[in-house]
């Protein structure tokens, strides 16, 4: 089973960029963590103020918080407003995981137990909505985002949170349906994860002072690498162990997620493949280890994760292709790099 | 028991104001219905969609709907920006309302089954979160709400969550807890109740272009406004039947709510009192109804529901003080005459 599909396009160069990717985002991503920490501070309640603090602090690869600052970098220069969207899409990003976690009943995040497990629904539930709010709240009186942009990006932040919603719900009833298409699978994860991609990449280049047209190639850009992002992260849900995930081993399939690669598998099988696949697609955490190797061997052997891989291929491509608006130079290279790395990530 | 303690307050005058109230608001209110009903239309999936509508479509009072426009006509000028203020504090009022029955698992609301009950936990989740952005994705769009009032109202309104969110976990923490002070109540239902009116005050007079002292003062009116309201409501809990308030009769004091007259109660009961309280207070629905009547006596001779709505009666005259810097006039009548209305209704 192949997953570094990438490796004939990530090459030694982009291996060193991605390196100064690190090392240029040390101080935008420590000034981001800065901001949430003083967010969650208005909130009173001890035990609320714990639960916001819980899936915050277990870490992450803060790829919301940092792309409007790479992206600023390669539209018209990074500022601290780029620092303050970065904030606010991995507020509503980690709010978002909380939720999905009560939704979708997961009792690990990041290696940690999920928030409502840690503390329970009820303050779970009450969490997510605080992180949602401080988010808003945070955005809406930042100084640095120019006041004639703000209430706009706020209007398509609160949008791309409506998509999610939206995203999140045909996710949860894909569980309880057969005959789900791929087209929408591609719709679904639009909403659930590409939308707040996108608005990293339209809002990135918008407070940077990037021209209409950039931004819109901006905002496709950031569809696509989220495109590109989810389909691979379905994949590692198949392939890696949960030390490198935070999850357990096809933890999505025994919930009866319809990933890409299930849908393939389930079109492309023959009735004794199915029948393995259905064994434990949707079965619990109760599926013998012996049943998830046969299942994964099955949804590698009818090439359901080539092909969902070479679906995250196109979108990467897509998401290169929309960069061709922006200036030749390191900033524009980071972006490429970035975007290669999707395709070789392996948690 | 009496309930009717604002009858020295409210005279023939007011009744009349009030039936003029109803009269003057049949267009904004329907105009917030047509502005909620095609906001709800931008979520597509189906099941989400009926989720959002379950509770809209329920009714209500339509207070926090109305309150802008009724305090714009008494401050400048109603116009099509009040009713775009209404529509977003009313959608963020039915998004709590789903959220907190799924925290507090109430069964019931405005007589119909809750969303969580009627749907289930993950769909009436997402859908308060629908709401949510919704009710920011409208505002932040309303063409009608000036520009450099929009963005400082929206940061307000997601202030003002984050309080709702701080208040409902006090609210949760105070039924696992002895010793809940007065204070802390009214500090509780600042953040759950208050906060709300206080946005719909403040921001229905800046942006009916009042001066910064007069929405300072439409705040407060808002806050006390709504202190006086749900410390009403919380006897009406204990009053009302469910025919008219939508609820169980005394629900609230046996899911163990610490209310102002339960707080009150404890601490002036005698022993044997006590007791009969604590064999209803937190012991959920399966309480007799004798022993749910011993209590309601008991929180009557205790004097503790004329102590409550003596509080109530404070907040009321720090409303209508608060009016002082209005102009005289219908307008500022109506205002009045709503503010009496609180120490009247029974639902």
């Amino acid at each position: 089973m192949i997953l570094h599909l990438g490796s004939d396009i990530l090459e030694e160069s982009d291996l060193v960029l991605i390196e100064e990717v690190h090392g240029i985002l040390d101080e935008p991503r420590s000034r981001v963590e800065e901001i949430m920490k003083t967010a969650v501070e208005q909130v009173n309640q001890p035990r609320l103020n714990s639960a916001m603090r819980h899936l915050l602090e277990a870490g992450g690869k803060r790829m919301r918080a940092t792309i409007p600052w790479l992206v600023g970098h390669a539209t018209g220069g990074a500022h601290d407003g780029h620092v303050e969207l970065g904030a606010t899409l991995e507020l509503i990003h980690n709010f978002t995981l909380i939720h999905d976690d009560i939704m979708d009943d997961d009792p690990l995040r990041r290696g940690r137990p999920s928030v409502h497990v840690e503390f329970d629904v009820a303050t779970a539930l009450n969490a997510g909505d605080a992180l949602f709010a401080i988010a808003i709240e945070r955005l809406a009186g930042a100084a640095d985002v120019p006041q004639h942009l703000a209430l706009r990006i706020v209007r398509n932040i609160a949008g791309m949170v409506r998509r999610l919603s939206d995203g999140q719900q045909m996710d949860m009833d894909f569980e309880s349906r057969d005959g789900v298409s791929e087209d929408e699978y591609i719709t679904m994860i639009e909403g659930k994860t590409a939308a707040i991609f996108e608005i990293a990449g339209w809002g990135g280049a918008l407070i940077a002072g990037a021209s209409e047209s950039v931004a819109e190639a901006m905002k496709i850009w950031g569809r696509e690498l989220g495109l590109c992002f989810q389909i691979v992260d379905d994949t590692i849900d198949l392939l890696a162990d949960s030390t490198k995930s935070g999850k357990q081993q096809g933890s999505d399939l025994m919930q009866g997620k319809q990933t890409l690669v299930v849908i393939h598998a389930l079109n492309h099988a023959t009735p004794e493949q199915r029948s393995v696949i259905n064994a434990v697609l949707g079965q619990g955490e109760a599926v013998e280890p012996d049943s998830l190797a046969s299942c994964l061997d099955v949804l590698a052997s009818t090439g359901s994760i080539d092909h969902a891989l070479k679906r995250a291929h196109l979108s990467h491509d897509r998401a290169i292709d929309s960069l061709s608006l922006l200036k030749e130079g390191e900033a524009k290279d980071l972006l490429v790099a970035l975007t290669h790395h999707q395709l070789e990530r392996e948690a």
